[in-house]
């Protein structure tokens, strides 16, 4: 697999409008695109900083994943997700080098890319997603 | 300021030796530096991927700032850091914007460069720090 940059990271946050202004407002940073992703149970909100972005994540219903893990462990960050050429290739890699997965195949995540989950078993803590173009 | 990219994330891990082995072998990033941070009691190794490092952070003392973390959370991101042109002016110009500092002028961090921390409270569950040259 040949990870090029850090594709995004993913930040849980309760109020996606309080958050928004805090990045853009206290930060500077700018918001450049905001999606709802049904799948996911999450409204985003993207940031471009450098090659990577941030994408703020507010739950769209409790039991949804972002739900759970504000309710676990409150707003932080919730994943990191590693640009790749290829999703399925790098997952089919990354197993073969020992590595648990949550998802086997690739799937439709935000702003139209593939992603694919490592299983947090075994990344030592850090939710962790492949994210490409294919 | 100016925030150009992310210039790294810190993840804290338990044991760094296991830490690099996955970066390394299981997701195929290169480790090219490891130091000792006495003043922030931890140990670190840094892999670059793009414009972006991973810092992994293993405590040295459970008193430690990481090795709180650790006790507390667990290992996994403990913070961002943007990269800003002066740390000195950005700190100030947080604070303008209203953000709570941990610092309130930079001090030295790894690898050389000039550091200053956010306060938690302002910061929506993310610790975060400004990184630069100066």
């Amino acid at each position: 697999m040949n990870i090029s940059h850090i594709e995004h990271i993913g930040i849980a946050v309760s109020d996606l409008d309080e958050a928004i202004a805090y990045y853009r407002d206290q930060l500077g940073l700018k918001c450049y695109a905001i999606e709802e992703v049904a799948d996911q149970k999450v409204k985003t909100a993207f940031f471009k900083v450098g090659d990577t972005k941030i994408e703020l994540l507010e739950s769209t219903d409790p039991e949804g994943p972002v739900g759970k893990f504000i309710e676990k462990k409150g707003p932080g960050v919730h994943h990191i997700a590693f640009a790749v050429d290829n999703v399925d290739e790098s997952l089919s890699e990354a197993e073969s080098n020992g590595v648990r997965l949550i998802d086997k195949q690739k799937r439709k995540g935000a702003e139209g890319l593939s992603i694919g989950f490592l299983h947090p078993k075994s990344t030592l803590g850090v939710l962790t997603e492949f994210c490409g173009e294919e």
